[in-house]
């Protein structure tokens, strides 16, 4: 569990504070407020930049806790800067690497429960890692990706994948 | 190595399977050909929504196929309507659902070799399904979403994570 989850995840994380960092470059090349890239979004009705990155943490943040049975760090939900998310990442590798091997192997079989608005959500741990964290934790940092690319910063798929 | 990859990996081809029939559901009431859409993209110098489609298949069947060392079935890379990308990812679904889990369990320490263009990758196995099977699967699967919802296709997450 603990080989499927945390060594990769803080590596994207890193990969997606790299990529945070090609926006911000972009940003001052084209004399533009970064705070503009961090609250574009590719439909009006899809989250912004600043949540795809926040959620993205939270996946690693929430999810590795629940797994290894401890609270989570608690974030404002306040980013609108690059800086600012920078640190939020930075904050959740740093909570990530805290946690130890032992604490999440053998949570494959532990029953995980959780609410988000009004539905309920079960799973048994090695399902509630593959079936939720992995797909959303990836769907975010593309979703983070293709809103820069899409705006024109210069990142490919190397960078997404890091090195 | 088999838990971790292949019920999920089809699971996903099938939400990207009615994903996709949302989007040609759409181009249809809005009177425009389907074509125009799966050839759509988030930026110029990016793949299309076909590639994208062709792509997340490919990381399921021949990555499957190089863990379990079996010869993967060739597709001809040609798909410009939904028809065809269904009809593809119905091929790469009925190919990793004949796949066996003993023939993929036990591939963790494989040594996996094999190049793109000029670059030569080398891994084991567990690391190719963790840092590149994954990876690159869910970022086509999660950018043929955002090229479907740019363009205003009605998708939301519970359509990506499926049911």
């Amino acid at each position: 569990m603990y080989q499927a989850s945390i060594p990769q995840f803080t590596k994207m994380l890193n990969n997606l504070s790299h990529i945070l960092k090609k926006g911000e470059e972009f940003a001052k090349a084209k004399n533009v407020d970064g705070s503009i890239l961090v609250a574009d979004r590719l439909a009006v009705d899809m989250l912004p930049l600043s949540k795809q990155v926040q959620i993205a943490c939270d996946q690693v943040k929430n999810g590795m806790a629940r797994l290894a049975g401890l609270e989570p760090p608690k974030f404002d939900d306040n980013e609108t800067t690059f800086a600012q998310l920078q640190e939020r990442i930075a904050k959740t590798i740093a909570f990530a690497n805290s946690i130890k091997p032992e604490q999440v192997d053998g949570s494959e079989t532990k029953e995980i429960q959780f609410s988000i608005k009004e539905w309920n959500f079960e799973f048994v741990g090695q399902q509630y890692l593959l079936t939720w964290i992995i797909p959303n934790f990836y769907f975010h940092v593309t979703t983070a990706y293709n809103i820069l690319r899409h705006n024109g910063v210069e990142i490919g798929k190397s960078d997404y994948l890091g090195g």
